[in-house]
């Protein structure tokens, strides 16, 4: 067992990436039965860790005790998703050419095509998702689900809550009579220990959550390896909320409040944060941001998940509170702030300058948004075709509203992965429809999600069979 | 237009891939009637140029007239293919979770997942099909049929030909009445026209056919930029066919016929030329070598698709001629050959010198094969592993030695995109379920096809919309 504590050296990296090459083999050659079983095992392994799981996981990201139940259940649901779809099948997207031997001027052969696992994968944990995108997160679920072997580099957040749940996962590999390299855990901050597991030789595949920075190095070394690797980054996000006149006259308010709750859930520590408000000019919709002001006025002292992420968050809300042309909008109360704590912010602002300052349109990493007023619908449109790639971009306003912003809606279809109407960015419901995956620089790869069945595909390839008898096809194929 | 012979200016570059991202919003949100239309339009267009479309491939090519109909054929009914895919619209994979208004503790939105175009797409055209996969190829048919505009990059080895189709294109463009931005082709044999295009912010992906060198090249460009975008290249391949000794002892010399025509075929310039035999050291075996021999002496010069690919591949012949342990037999006849002539070459060695010489498992494009003399099983299962990444790996055995060999299968699946039993590589049939795409170097990205029609799906991205009202879904999402 690693000590959590202590970065991995380059010969622990080694022996887990090839660990994983030497178990491939048997794992991805397993009926899907026992792919699904122990999915499950690993989800009920989790259950029996019990509330010190949660205790742990809580005193190392102060996260509540009731959010980390709630991301528990999302994590061994999670799991049992994977589970069921793995038994199902259908997402191995078999085709079948029946032969046709009498075609002229040639016979067409019988060809079968099928998904198989890429090989072994490397995941880097989230440090904002500490069980549900963590070690046994959706990452891991999903690889584990598409028949590869796993290596996770834990984040270094939360190393006790990983190296429990690493347990739990070590057990159920044991307790199913695999080989113990279908899964590993390397422990480390270093960004050595990141690169060095990119680069192995024996990782086929790379998936990651964080910041711009750390995900862009690792894409770049993955792509400048002698043999590239398809690597699944997901970074910064602005996740925009454009507020239309006619959702601002029906529900103003409603509005102020959802958007304060939205930015302040969980410390504004989810990916889809919302990180910027644009609206356009008018005494409702400044009736609008005066609510939002009051509610960020009133607005509490919050604990971030690590000091590096809390003093990352401060320097980013001093930044921006030396930008010329924003107002700043801060809690009434003052206080001394420790390590890890942070205050909520609000900023105000017009689309020239917004549009003039490039780094507002990158994401701060916490509870800030911007607020950005806009004198026309051109300026809206402007502002909209100059973001940058996000996860979401959400839309407030009445059918009239969407009929008369369709523009709108197409310029920001273009900009992100899941396009929310009348609601807010921070759900993200782990189903078959989701996309959570957008244009870069919110993923390197917008044709993939990370969260929800489709998760799966990013961890296989297709493989076509030409004329093979039926007892050497995989088994989806069999069938005519 | 511009002069085929002349290299595109950048001005010229910058005018195409601008134009293709102006012309995106207006050809993306065409209906998929009148995108199957215009791809049925450029087909019936090509057809209208007639035979001095063939004449002028035929001169440029110096592929035979029988051979280009055949083409012609594939490039139409290719277009024809996708017109109906798009007819169809399954492709879009349009995912529908209803919501559920009354789950606890939230209500579970109205989500609907489709497949949306990227954008802009560069193709690089390629030189061994100058239809089939060049300027209304393949990639432009799979690209426009997704609902993206393309810009072509044509291939110096036959400029009239590319200016001719280009011509049948934008005819289809103007009748149509869409914007001429929709298709444009640009020439230039240097690589500073290709790294301007492929680094172009307009450019939302690329397709590339062609060498290792220059595909990683352009690779490198499209992941290094500011904002990556997905470079699909197909490069270089083995293809190894593996003859088993049952096959041997059945029908050894119509395998020795089948395999001398395969790398034959088409002057050895398909993707799919098998470059490597490998059979296990036997009388039988040494008899089918021996009958490979003589076709090989009675081989006759060829003449390939320009002088360039015909020197690297004189200079990759005698290199091997040049390698110790090699054996060479070359047809009896010899002649003086022109610039772009070649002799069909047959090599053989034994697996220790296979794996001590790195070079012997790369690609060489032309009429040439390396047979493997193994003298075991273990052997046998060793050369397989060290191969690289392939578009193709063959089988030729009776069901007792796939029984016996199921190790050596497993082994070729995880190295190939098709693997074909008893036949031969070279036929790549253009349907929904073929597999051309291989692990690297055969591909930067395996999880993709170029050929049939799961090839539509390198071009486009999941969004989901979450509660929006039918009237501004896109219409596949509208039903349920």
């Amino acid at each position: 067992m690693m000590n959590p504590r202590v970065d991995a050296s380059l010969s622990q990296i080694d022996d887990a990436a090839n660990a994983a090459a030497e178990a491939f083999d048997a794992y991805s050659a397993l009926p899907p039965e026992r792919i699904a079983l122990f999915l499950e095992r690993i989800a009920t392994g989790i259950e029996a860790l019990g509330d010190a799981l949660l205790q742990i996981a809580s005193l190392e990201s102060a996260l509540t005790l009731d959010r980390l139940t709630g991301e528990r259940g999302r994590t061994t649901n999670q799991l049992r998703m994977f589970a069921n779809l793995v038994r199902e099948g259908a997402w191995k997207g078999a085709r079948i050419d029946a032969p046709m031997p009498d075609r002229k001027p040639l016979r067409r052969p019988d060809l079968r095509r099928i998904l198989i696992p890429l090989g072994p994968v490397a995941i880097w944990a989230a440090s904002n998702f500490p069980l549900a995108f963590s070690v046994a997160g959706g990452d891991t679920a999903a690889a584990l689900a598409a028949g590869c072997t796993v290596v996770v580099k834990a984040h270094p957040g939360h190393p006790n809550t990983s190296a429990m749940v690493a347990g739990a996962i070590r057990e159920a590999v044991a307790e199913m009579g695999l080989p113990s390299g279908v899964f590993s855990i390397l422990f480390g901050s270093s960004p050595e220990v990141s690169l060095a597991l990119v680069r192995h030789p024996a990782i086929a595949a790379g998936a990651f959550t964080g910041s711009l920075r750390a995900g862009r190095a690792l894409f770049d070394a993955a792509v400048s390896r002698a043999t590239p690797i398809p690597f699944f980054a997901e970074m910064g996000s602005l996740n925009p909320v454009f507020v239309l006149p006619g959702a601002v006259a029906e529900r103003g308010d409603a509005l102020a409040d959802g958007l304060a709750q939205a930015v302040n859930l969980g410390v504004g520590q989810f990916c889809t944060c919302p990180g910027l408000v644009v609206g356009l000019e008018s005494a409702a919709f400044d009736g609008v941001v005066e609510r939002l002001r009051s509610r960020f006025q009133a607005g509490a002292v919050g604990t971030m998940l690590t000091p590096q992420i809390a003093r990352s968050y401060r320097d980013a809300v001093s930044r921006l509170e030396a930008t010329n042309g924003l107002r700043t909008t801060r809690p009434f109360e003052t206080t001394t702030l420790t390590d890890s704590q942070s205050m909520p912010a609000l900023f105000e602002t017009d689309a020239r300058t917004f549009l003039e300052h490039e780094e507002l349109g990158e994401e701060v990493f916490g509870p800030s948004t911007i607020v950005v007023r806009c004198a026309s619908d051109s300026e809206l449109r402007t502002v909209a075709s100059h973001l940058h790639g996000t996860l979401t971009a959400t839309v407030h306003g009445t059918s009239d509203d969407l009929q008369e912003y369709r523009s709108l809606l197409a310029l920001i279809t273009r900009k992100a992965g899941r396009l929310i109407y009348n609601g807010y960015p921070t759900g993200v419901e782990v189903c078959g429809a989701m996309q959570h995956g957008g244009p870069y620089p919110s993923t390197t790869d917008p044709r993939f999600t990370s969260v929800g069945t489709a998760a799966i595909e990013r961890f296989a390839r297709p493989v076509c069979f030409q004329d093979f008898p039926a007892e050497f096809l995989p088994e989806s194929l069999r069938s005519v």
